[in-house]
């Protein structure tokens, strides 16, 4: 294992101070337990909470701020928080208008989210983020949250900050999530710092196409091939679940794992989009980056948002995290 | 070689593609020869017109928009662009104020851009950038420019947005430089697409100290230690070198080669942030992120920049590039 550590136990902890010292004119970090808020609280303001393990970054941490998320909460790598940091952070980050959740779909964190929330005395909802296209709807413990996360959190971190209330931010968090549709594909594993080694075999010929941030097996191992057929699967399982209309209107998200070149992800951009434009939509906001990572993976997901004017506004709406900024 | 392309020779022109379509909003895009410009000009601004080898994304296209550079020449990847995409940048850019090339320090882009400038006919400058501290001083082809050529460009952009004239800019530019100072180290090689293979070796127990942007031998080859130790070394090399004073203000860069993670990154930015507030130093402004990279090399650098009021207001002026926004 080659990474830039001290120990692996103090891995996270480290990073987070660097985290905190980079970005304290936005950001407070506290450390027992851990978690990240916004500096400036607004009163009566819906305070959104996201958090999952670590190994995400910039995915939880670097959307907490004005237009975004108020707090977050992060586990070990690849480990759910606990329900003492939700509720820890729902105390210093609650402003009178009650608490929004948004919990990507996985077992451990939506547990911990549940018991969290039975403890909060404040009126309380939970976003159950599942974007992830590559399992069937039926699955056993349902579609996994994947980068349509992001999408999630700025839409109703933009409609929060205008004063919508707790149900109204509910709703349109319910509303992305059906609108978004993410499938990602992995060149090789990622190595999570306690284990040492990747989390999973892949030879050099090997794709897995539709793997989970975490690694997780996806539809099937796929013989490495051009980079047209590999996304056009990506594109065609996103096309085929949200069937947008012609004329749709969307926003197309094009993420990398954490390893992959930004060259290589604007050549999967130029594919994608070209993939929907051929089908009459209408793409009319893009975000190419690394946003929802796998530590040092290597790969990358595409995620589309079918949009209508109002996660148009609460999209294009001022925003000013350690990740994403504009109009601040 | 295990990358998400269709052919070794088109990546360059397909990733180009991909960045153009996604960024339509703020850049455009000349297809023969190869330039990004900004899609509004001003009229009576300094032309701000930078390039280099690709590879090192989002430098230098990512930067193109207002409050930044007007055009960037991208080359093959790792390969000078040549005079004929400066010239015709300029041409398009150029509004009345003269053009100012931003160069780093490598004999195939000084020599194109120093062609291209002897064929322009209106006024213009070059800063030439050598923030690399790894290599001395009186090196027999000078430092190498890295990534505190992002800062350059973020800074003289600002002054040539507010009206400052071309002398001025040039004036600012090598303040700027001068004022600079950056050394990385890497911890796998990269792999150039048209090679296929890595550019150097590299054992699992060996870190190259004080590597190049293109993989360049450093200082030494070391063996892999704690990441303390090895920030360290690139903390001292620069505090050596720019001998900030006791409550200097800096601008301290963390960056990432392309394939480590931001939790990483912000590990090395809490040493070295620990580094520099031990000695007295003030930082007062903070960039942790990939930005100079080098295709999927693994790895960081460290950049330090003495801030004066005229940089730092500078640095907050408003930016709108597709990676690095704020203030629009």
């Amino acid at each position: 294992m080659k990474k830039l550590i001290n120990a692996v136990d103090s891995v996270l902890e480290e990073s987070l101070s660097g985290f905190a010292r980079a970005h304290s004119d936005i950001i407070q970090f506290n450390q027992q337990p851990q978690f990240v808020s916004r500096k400036n609280k607004s009163e009566n303001k819906v305070a959104l909470i996201s958090g999952g393990g670590a190994g995400h970054e910039p995915l939880h941490t670097g959307l907490v701020g004005k237009g975004m998320l108020d707090a977050a909460c992060p586990g070990q790598v690849f480990t759910s928080p606990t329900p003492d940091q939700m509720m820890m952070a729902a105390q210093t980050v609650e402003a009178g208008a009650g608490v929004l959740f948004i919990v990507k779909n996985y077992a451990g964190d939506v547990m911990n989210f549940e018991i969290a929330a039975e403890m909060l005395d404040c009126p309380h909802e939970t976003v159950l983020v599942n974007d992830d296209v590559s399992l069937p709807k039926d699955h056993s413990t349902g579609r996994r949250g994947v980068a349509g996360t992001l999408i999630v959190e700025k839409i109703v971190g933009a409609a929060a900050e205008a004063g919508a209330d707790l149900a109204t931010c509910k709703k349109l968090g319910d509303k992305v999530v059906n609108a978004t549709a993410s499938m990602g594909l992995a060149l090789t594993s990622c190595t999570v710092p306690a284990l040492g080694q990747p989390t999973f075999d892949i030879t050099d010929n090997e794709v897995e196409m539709g793997v989970g941030i975490h690694g997780e097996r996806g539809r099937e191992i796929m013989n490495l091939t051009t980079a047209d057929e590999l996304v056009q699967i990506l594109a065609k399982a996103i096309d085929e679940d949200l069937q947008p209309a012609k004329g749709q209107r969307v926003l197309l998200h094009v993420n990398g794992f954490g390893a992959t070149p930004l060259m290589e992800l604007y050549l999967v951009y130029d594919i994608a989009s070209h993939f929907f434009e051929e089908r009459d939509i209408e793409i009319v906001r893009s975000l190419v980056g690394n946003y929802t990572t796998s530590l040092d993976m290597a790969g990358c997901s595409v995620t589309l948002t079918l949009m209508d004017d109002e996660i148009l506004q609460y999209w294009d709406a001022p925003v000013h995290t350690a990740a994403l900024r504009w109009g601040i």
